[in-house]
């Protein structure tokens, strides 16, 4: 009796979900049966969507420890399919970004990883806003398959080691279901909620470690450097508590990284990258980010021996030959990668002219995607592969007065000058020499 | 030309959900015309729940301005009907109470404004949680009618002068849209959200001025009295910011009015304080709300006067004659007001022990309600009119163990075990004499 007793005592008794409503606002913490019992009653529909926003939006003043939040990753995760590549001897880390204008490194660090001897699982989704994805970008590749099921991307992993597919919905549905109607209940920007997110669908895709980029200004989602920070912490400390490697750089995005944004010319400069060639800026980002993978991974074990693995594999062209065969796998024509002059040019390309001579001081990136955005969109929202901006005049450079400070390419002149007011508003010009940015801000393990 | 585009200017762009709920998230004020977009949506079952819910948790941390809360009432007022009594003379005073366990004094004060001269509307909800609601004590009295349409409720008025009937659905609809679902979002404890709410409902009913109760302690929803003066200044103010007069008074709620709780007994303790009797505790908050009212209706211009009058329409049994005339009017059997004696009696009467001599140092209201709630309640969740607890001893009293804290009168014997629990438990008795709780904490006006 006294046993039966004990045993009824540790049952968990659920909770009305406005009790649980009630105890987040006024700051209390969630246990681990509660957290589980919310994520599961997500799952099954049976909390109603009004609670689900009233419990996010209390979130989002309150926050989550760092328990409560890897509790509700690890939950999220098991919400779903949790990809098992536990047969492969090989390492395997992940890579996260919370995206930005021009960035191609995902393109470049997955082969490159996996020409170094990691395994480099990418599930992305849809990126806000104005930035153009890492899929809207690989899909300037003819016929690339981009929704490989499960099995499909395991198999692939096993004989390519890198695979970059589509957000799967079967990874961490309560994300899913969580994630849109954050998106209409304005509670995108919660520390836990975006750590809770980013955890489970990466950890979903069976990494042991993480290398996150956390990026802050004016062409990312935030625009506050501290607020980065405490992401990467964040993300870092919580996924340290779930028992995987994680370390995350927070780096630059107050001006496009390399020098043109458009998903073609992208697309033929993640291939210069993977050749150790193109704008210097870009390849810091894959040096510093691959050092990172491999460092993670253990495949080397100081700074150096991380720099020489990363230069090597992009010298000696295995990592574009791992871009090769990704690509291949995926279906898609490789010809484009031997000779990337194949990819469509537009039919104008045009000067955007400086006002007057200067230094360039700021960059707004936010502008210069939306202005390519609005150039390339055709009315299915898809982008024309061969437009965009390239020669992109950076923060620091001199100018005179009329000459480039980029190269608009473009196929429709209906649609010139709406963009053209989004690209001139980005830059502003000085008589002084601005201080350059740090590229790397922070590194945080 | 010019004055087509001012006009254009001047128009209303209907903003998204989630703008709204972002904006209030980050602390902004609401304009007019976003008030009036978000209870019109609301109205319409345009503005989905969930984002209903995501905003009013927003608003429970951020707040509202004085400003934004009179419109949010304004437009919750004009979402229903609103009762025009401007026909009718006299002048038009509402009394809302937050609620409290024992408290008759709406029995009484309808009837008392009534007699003195002042049109008393009520439309009474039914009362958070454990509190037994004025609708239940006016149910004791058999035949009464409480669902009257608004045409009967206004003839009534013009009549008699006053009523008391349940909250009636087309008045400020928008509020029992938003009650419903604040209930289930953990959201009913935000002053802006309460202030409106009040305003909106009693404001619709014809009124010109309200007095206001606003009770704190064990026995109200609100247990901490800076809040309570918090409620009854954002109430005044607000109201005179929609030019209506408004007072309030702060009043004790941390033990039982009066001598009796149960729908019968209670009744019973109105018809004493009617004919100015009844215990002091009750007779001191209906002569000092009293006054509230007179005064605010212009119909006593001084201190003196008003404590006069209200004196006068007890002792002269005029406000008693209105009781009977406004239950006649609703169908009620006046025999009972005429000889209370005939109210049901309960099978069983014993007391409840104190288990050791001392002074009545605290008592717990809302423990003593839910005991008499337990025992009253049959299985549809009605109230045994014949049920509850009398001669309750209150705070200070000197009791000798053994000797009565209160007699329990109960018809069903197999939930006496329950229900003393709940009553044995309210109680805390103390070897030195305590100091007696001031009845009147505040005024606001």
């Amino acid at each position: 009796m006294a046993q039966k007793s004990l045993l009824a005592s540790r049952k968990f008794i659920k909770p009305s979900f406005s009790y649980l409503v009630e105890k987040k606002r006024d700051g209390g913490e969630f246990s681990e049966e509660e957290i589980r019992y919310i994520v599961d009653s997500i799952l099954d529909k049976e909390m109603p969507e009004f609670q689900m926003a009233a419990l996010a939006m209390a979130i989002f003043f309150q926050g989550m420890s760092a328990q409560e939040t890897a509790t509700f990753a690890e939950e999220m995760m098991l919400s779903g399919e949790v990809i098992d590549l536990s047969k492969l001897a090989k390492p395997k880390i992940a890579k996260y970004s919370t995206g930005g204008v021009g960035d191609k490194t995902t393109l470049v660090l997955a082969p490159l990883a996996a020409a170094s001897g990691v395994i480099m699982p990418c599930m992305n989704g849809v990126d806000e806003n104005f930035v153009i994805s890492t899929l809207d970008k690989l899909s300037a590749i003819p016929k690339i398959e981009l929704d490989a099921d499960l099995k499909d991307f395991v198999k692939q992993l096993t004989d390519v080691n890198c695979a970059i597919i589509q957000q799967h919905p079967e990874i961490a549905p309560v994300d899913g279901i969580l994630y849109e109607l954050r998106q209409n209940t304005a509670t995108i920007p919660s520390l836990p909620l975006i750590t809770g997110s980013v955890l489970a669908k990466k950890l979903s895709e069976g990494a042991e470690g993480l290398v996150i980029d956390v990026k802050w200004g004016n062409g990312s989602y935030i625009k506050d450097v501290e607020q980065a920070k405490q992401l990467a912490r964040s993300i870092t400390r919580v996924g340290r508590s779930m028992k995987r490697r994680c370390v995350a750089l927070v780096t630059d995005m107050n001006q496009p990284l390399g020098d043109c944004v458009g998903t073609g010319l992208e697309i033929q400069e993640a291939i210069q990258l993977l050749k150790g060639e193109g704008p210097e800026d870009l390849q810091e980002l894959v040096l510093k980010l691959g050092m990172e993978i491999v460092r993670l991974a253990g495949v080397a074990g100081s700074t150096l021996s991380a720099k020489q693995t990363v230069q090597r594999h992009l010298k000696d062209g295995s990592a574009l030959e791992k871009f090769k065969e990704m690509v291949a796998a995926q279906g898609g024509d490789t010809s484009y990668i031997d000779d990337p002059e194949k990819f469509p040019k537009a039919k104008y390309i045009r000067k955007l002219p400086a006002p007057k001579r200067g230094y360039v001081h700021t960059i707004n990136a936010g502008m210069i995607a939306r202005g390519v955005q609005m150039l390339a969109s055709n009315k299915k929202g898809k982008l024309d592969p061969a437009v965009g901006v390239s020669e992109i005049k950076k923060v620091g450079t001199q100018v005179k007065q009329g000459e480039p400070l980029m190269m608009i390419h473009y196929n429709d002149e209906a649609k010139l000058d709406g963009a053209l007011e989004y690209l001139r508003s980005a830059y502003r010009l000085a008589p002084k020499r601005p201080n350059p940015p740090d590229l790397v801000v922070e590194r945080v393990a």
